[in-house]
């Protein structure tokens, strides 16, 4: 008979529209690749090389304020500009393209060199939520999509372990985006409620993929996460925005970011790698995104240890992505670690 | 005014369906994140702790034969199974999933063990072709795809540097060839024509993006490519299946393959790491399959030299692809090296 621990099977993604091969009983197989390097290098607080910390000089000769709590300022080496000139259409199905305008910003976490989100006290992560929140609201004015999101690690193309994260605003919404757009919209014509509040309270109910539950927010891994500890952060309340969240809900936030991202440590005690990022309603629509929820992913490519990820490459690039444990496996690795103390602060 | 090497701007995928983000002016960046372990330690021609040489035992307690050409047999520690229960469908429509069922073959290319592709002997590259059009008819007759793929290098998740591809089939088409599958059917519908023999005609004529040519081979870095140094091998005749090419095509695909591989290694002067992969038409369609055109997908991941990748992570993997160079610039950077004598091989 079927059964979902021990055979291979596909699980759908109704909000991105991708399936993954989940292949459970995977596991077992030795690795023999590339080691990650774990990050668990002790760090100072402040770096004197470092051009993300306080009164730093930057490569372009600027020098960082002596900022206290978040820092924000225009990516020195921006993927996008904010003045590019219109592409004349092209004729041929094969081969079109389009200008792209955009802007693109740094966000400093904390002028502590050393301490990555878990280890922010509240009141700080309640700082960076707000930054995210203005930035989404400033950038919104004038662009279609603003993506914040975060690099973090190595492993994940971060270039500076100083605490920091990303905003992109584009003139245009990227691919997975109009992707969410296009499927929660079909949902919400179906079904009459935003497709993710109907997760949330499937997933409060069910229980085994809940990693994170607090008054106002849930991380689960989903039912159809491709990376091995892939969450979703998801509001218990209806919200299309960042900047829409009222004061309870932000500071709610940051405790759930506190705790989503001190199991994470935990899980393999090392600063655990991942990109994050935040998904909130298009702008520039009118008033017809009620479809729309906000939500933060979290991917982070650990598989089994601080130092063995998952590659997404082969089979997962040329056809379809692939896991070696099921998202429930997951959440209950995760729920087993402490989401209070970080492994750093551990007193044995 | 508009001028896609200064400008960013996205360009279409009509194969695939997705966008990519262009910033040409981006690729002067400085990097100060992880570095690549470039591949250039000397390997022997056998290595007696390796699972893939000949006459060897796996770790399943079986000894490999002592082949001489290509040598294939079922994955140890396969991700997918041949006789997977049937799962019984689920009403929900936010939980789906289905059962898979599929196998899962491991390539050795060549008993040498220090030789990567570019480094075999034509004959020895036919063999590989032969294989890979064998292996292709024999599981299509019992699955709806075959994807056979090569991961190449550490940093392609490859855990074994003995020369090996992999061929996974399975039951179901999955997602990245499904959007194919649906796209060149759109394409055919509209211009009567397969997709992907207008790609290779318009290619062949405006020589920007062609990396290498032979007499039925082109490999094209795509208008759309979101590697790096992406290619897209094309048949220059209408060709649905591996196992549909003829003797002349394959001995001709077996030199288009030895100059593209030396090409990417002579780029680097390092074993270019990549992911690639056949697609041809599923199987279990009938005849109605002439909008398909078989293609191969090079993914590599390297980016300005052996140690420097390009990481798709944050806005990459939360929002669209992107990349720092055009794409007819890296193809200028392909064209520019050797594709006859590679770099090992040069006296100089
Ligand atoms: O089976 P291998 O070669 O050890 O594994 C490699 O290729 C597989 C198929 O692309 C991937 O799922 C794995 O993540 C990768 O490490
Ligand atoms: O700008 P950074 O942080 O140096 O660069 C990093 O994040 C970017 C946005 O996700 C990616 O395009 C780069 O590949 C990655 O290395």
């Amino acid at each position: 008979m079927f059964n979902p621990t021990d055979h291979p099977h596909r699980r759908y993604d109704p909000l991105g529209g991708d399936w993954v091969l989940v292949s459970p009983h995977r596991a077992k197989r030795p690795w023999q690749g590339q080691q990650e390097a774990p990050d668990r290098a002790p760090r100072p607080a402040h770096d004197p090389g470092c051009y993300l910390c306080a009164g730093n000089v930057r490569v372009n000769g600027e020098r960082n304020p002596d900022y206290q709590g978040t820092y924000v300022f225009a990516n020195d080496f921006a993927a996008l500009t904010p003045d590019t000139p219109d592409a004349p259409p092209g004729p041929d199905p094969l081969f079109q393209s389009m200008s792209a305008r955009g802007t693109s910003r740094v966000i400093c976490f904390s002028p502590d060199h050393a301490k990555s989100l878990p280890q922010l006290p509240l009141p700080a992560l309640r700082g960076v939520v707000d930054t995210w929140c203005e930035q989404a609201a400033e950038l919104g004015a004038s662009y279609r999509w603003v993506q914040v999101f975060e690099n973090k690690g190595a492993a994940m193309g971060c270039s500076n372990p100083h605490p920091h994260g990303q905003v992109w605003a584009t003139s245009f919404l990227p691919d997975l985006p109009a992707r969410e757009d296009r499927l929660q919209r079909a949902y919400h014509t179906e079904h009459g409620r935003p497709l993710l509040l109907d997760v949330a309270e499937r997933e409060a109910e069910a229980r085994e993929r809940l990693v994170v539950e607090t008054t106002h927010w849930l991380a689960v891994v989903p039912y159809w996460a491709a990376w091995p500890f892939e969450t979703l952060l998801l509001p218990r309340f209806p919200v299309q925005r960042l900047e829409d969240l009222n004061d309870e809900q932000r500071t709610d936030l940051a405790l759930a970011l506190k705790r989503l991202t001190t199991r994470y440590d935990n899980l393999f005690q090392t600063s655990f790698p991942y990109s994050m990022g935040w998904h909130g309603a298009p702008y520039g629509e009118g008033d017809n995104t009620q479809a729309w929820q906000l939500h933060a992913h979290f991917h982070p490519p650990l598989l089994r240890s601080a130092s063995v990820r998952k590659f997404m490459v082969g089979f997962e690039m040329l056809a379809e992505a692939q896991r070696d444990l099921t998202p429930e496996q997951a959440a209950a690795m995760l729920r087993a670690v402490s989401d209070e103390v970080h492994y750093l602060d551990a007193v044995d």
